[in-house]
């Protein structure tokens, strides 16, 4: 069984919940309502505007940057934080396109996150320079990557089955064909083991509201390897990104570091508190929380086909390709989640009949898991799913 | 001297500050903390991911958009909230060229926030269209309003000297002329009436961190115009902006509403705070607060003049051209501007030398904008500006 890390204490978890869906929300660090009221009654509330310089407001978003590059094995300096996921797969793209301006081809896979997919085919209509989309099965998208390809676009892990790239192969065919490589860590930061330095794609971006634990809204961030920072076109050239914001020139030069990525002012509630849910990460070493995370996500796998055999994985049964959540197919899938969760099993559904499972060993550990996998077989022995009340879809799950 | 309106209560103020610095951002609401401690605690820490559903957090872009709505003259369902002021200024002038694809003019002024400026050379880079960002002085923009011209972004209140454009002349001239308007209410939104339904401009956007003081990094607003909504391109197209964001379709399909705009995941405890923050201007008349700021910055300018000869007015001196701020030029108006602060009146300075202040009446009364004055006058009469400790830039003022 696995051993949970020490490090339950750190968070404020309800009675009575077990809690699978750490991949989609995390829960509340212990420090963070502090961290968010101190911000906001001393900080703000005292220093008023002051505070943009006095408790160092201006600089947060590299600061914290800097804290999510050391879980990321990237170079301090090479990380700033902002926007949302979605705009940050915007600048990416776009800076990456405008370094390939003799190639038409984006390439991603069909389990890439909508998001991703949408940002990029906005991005393409605006540019419109006839480049294509081109989506490749998750497993095939490795031999597409050809001289055509202009950048590759990639989530680490898939956000439906939790399948995980070969970051290293998939990187280095990348740039052996002269292809810019951005890759979504939405699913690995804080999960997974990740080496950007080793990896040496070009852009990393990704959210911090699931396994970092930042809060619903927290910023998002965003890599951009050292060695072309001066190169990059922002894009997205918002007056924090400037040289000088405050100089308020009429004409745009971008900051000779990674803090050109940055568009507009910071949210500096949202950011304290991930500031603080990162604590939680202190001292921590990625590869133990991956060994974990195994131990876990192999524990559940177990427990669960022993008792649900209407149940199919829907994971990569390699522990070693598969990221840190696990997922089941089952065709009342929706029911069966909002019969799970309301017997205090919290996992989440993801269209069309994907049971998904987040297995977070900084707050989780075995005997929850075992847990968990005997309500889940108490609902689908018993049929409990087959409720009229289960049925109704609201618009989040 | 100005009546206060009876608001003073509802904002935490440190005792021994004159805050005319509203307008760059608003103090804290008195009820601000004890909201985001609410949504902290309560709603993330223990209905964790259930509360995008029962706490209601995916509709609070558009609930919060509903009450800055019926700030500014505007229906229901026409406004939405999220992400920064660079980014709504980029979706809006997007969406703004796309319904003018035969037309090549930008039509700015010089005195727009330059992050306008920024973002729109930006979007054009993007486009490589040819578009020209052509940038008039303030008082002779609406004069270069012709056939020619594709769209015209123009910041209602000017942030540096406070002059207020004609919204209802400057937008009927666009439209005559085929251009579509988009106005920028930063310095507009809870400073001075606005109505946008009487004005029909295609697109509003603004900030809400100043007068509406939603806290520092507070999100932006953007409004549409009800009647072009379901043809406007939403550029920017996120998940979350999708007809359907949790059907997880490969292929974008715009939401047949406001909600087009949205982006990414909205940042919840910004949100939270924006909101709490509005109930200062529950029953308020936007008429009343414009009565009782342009009696303050009224007061303030007699009162300065009468004591400080060097200062030159820089904002219009005729209430009805200016909005709710007061700019003075002096030559070392960076140094005087810390001398102030140090002596407990706060306003900020705005490069090359600019000393501004602003007037909002929910918490400022006529005796405190007398103290400031006379401050102020003992500063410059005394030199108190000129110690070497008040000559180090920092980057914030």
């Amino acid at each position: 069984m696995a051993a949970t890390l020490p490090r339950r204490d750190l968070f404020e978890l309800p009675a009575g919940v077990i809690y699978l869906d750490g991949n989609s929300l995390g829960p509340l660090p212990r420090g963070a309502a502090a961290r968010a009221a101190s911000v906001i009654e001393r900080e703000w509330g005292t220093e008023l505007i002051r505070a943009w310089n006095s408790a160092g407001w201006m600089a947060m978003p590299g600061r914290v940057g800097d804290r999510i590059a050391t879980l990321l094995g990237a170079s301090e300096g090479s990380v700033t934080t902002g926007d949302t996921l979605s705009i940050k797969v915007y600048q990416a793209l776009a800076a990456a396109l405008a370094m390939r301006p003799d190639r038409r081809i984006i390439l991603s896979d069909t389990g890439n996150f909508p998001t991703d997919l949408y940002m990029a085919r906005s991005l393409l209509d605006t540019l419109g320079q006839g480049h294509e989309l081109r989506l490749a099965a998750p497993e095939a998208v490795e031999d597409c990557i050809d001289e055509t390809v202009a950048a590759v676009l990639l989530t680490h892990v898939d956000y439906r089955t939790g399948r995980m790239h070969d970051p290293l192969a998939v990187t280095r065919r990348a740039l052996d064909a002269g292809a810019v490589m951005i890759w979504d860590l939405a699913h690995s930061a804080g999960a997974v083991p990740v080496d950007l330095t080793a990896w040496g794609a070009e852009f990393a971006v990704g959210c911090t509201y699931k396994y970092l634990n930042g809060g619903p809204g927290a910023p998002a961030f965003i890599h951009v390897r050292p060695d072309i920072i001066e190169s990059v076109r922002p894009v997205l050239a918002g007056w924090l990104g400037h040289a000088a914001p405050f100089a308020m020139e009429l004409d745009y030069r971008p900051a000779m570091s990674t803090e050109r990525m940055r568009v507009g002012t910071p949210s500096i509630v949202q950011l304290a508190i991930l500031d603080a849910a990162l604590d939680a990460f202190e001292g921590v070493n990625m590869n133990d929380i991956r060994a974990a995370s195994i131990a876990l996500s192999e524990l559940f796998i177990r427990e669960v086909e022993a008792r649900c055999p209407s149940l199919a994985l829907a994971s990569p049964r390699d522990p070693e390709r598969r990221g840190s959540q696990v997922s089941f197919s089952f065709a009342h899938g929706y029911e069966a989640m909002q019969a799970l969760i309301d017997r205090g099993v919290i996992g989440d559904f993801r269209a069309p009949d994907i049971l998904r499972f987040g297995f977070t060993p900084l707050y989780l550990g075995g005997v929850e898991v075992i847990q968990a996998a005997e309500i889940l077989g108490e609902v689908l022995d018993g049929n409990l799913w087959d409720d009229p009340k289960y049925r109704t879809r609201s618009r989040v799950t």
